[in-house]
């Protein structure tokens, strides 16, 4: 806990997932929301196939999903998820050609049937 | 919002993942619930490894999962599954040898706390 | 349902999805929770993009994700959370050099909007 996960389109070239995995992380650690810096663990998928609507314009997405385990308050949520979007919004250079939705998303995991193990160090 | 994910096994050679989120995301423009057809966002992953059950028959599986912003009826839930199931189910030929299981979840985001942007027109 | 989502970092290179898939529902059999073997859909997906924390120590994930539909208790999912952990635990070896964190999440599916149908024996 936390979990982080990045989904893009593949038609965002400019999109340097792994910097932006870092950037987010440092987002979350400043929050002051974590014990730990090492409990964030973050993931990012690049999508090949999509559609976003139905007409024929070029589009794409960048969507953050954010798992939590269950308690926080909503205003601690939306605190998170404005400062992952202001993240994600900073990611560009963005394709001039293609209108991109970004998205942040909360979501509780149910903190009683959570399990966990640490190996190593 | 709404945020769709097609998820199926390698073992479907015949599903065309592209032609399949079309026609996906034109029966969530036809039930009416989605205000612009640009704020449907869907992807597709083909599952390589995976396992259905534990015997040895060849058994494959599309799961489509739709996230919406919460707030919506069980009766709109339950016709927005049946209508995006009865796209799968037409997503044929299926191969004569594998028994495949179609599902339709829908799931609810978290209204509060869900953050969005626009890049580009 | 249920359905069983195993996502790992891509630095465990012994760790076999495909044996562990299977591993995980004979777990899930096991617990004598789920009426037909058949029913549970379980895939892997190896994550080659990901950063866990905001420092430079090499580490990695397992994450395992299980989705019930919905009315099992709190006790049953804690059960089955930690059986599926017992699992992830056995799957080394794991490398010397990385810390690795195994987690396991139990999430409900909306039991009333959830639909299948079933193509083939």
């Amino acid at each position: 806990m936390p979990h982080l996960h990045l989904e893009y389109t593949a038609n965002l070239p400019e999109l340097k997932a792994d910097s932006a995995l870092m950037r987010l992380n440092n987002a979350l650690v400043a929050s002051g929301q974590f014990g730990a810096e090492l409990d964030i663990k973050s993931r990012a998928v690049k999508h090949e196939t999509f559609r976003v609507g139905t007409s024929l314009g070029e589009r794409g997405f960048v969507h953050v999903k954010l798992a939590l385990l269950s308690g926080r308050s909503p205003e601690i949520k939306k605190q998170l998820s404005a400062s992952l979007l202001a993240v994600i919004k900073d990611l560009g250079p963005w394709p001039a050609e293609v209108s991109v939705q970004l998205c942040v998303e909360i979501l509780d995991i149910d903190r009683e049937s959570y399990a966990k193990a640490l190996i190593g160090q």
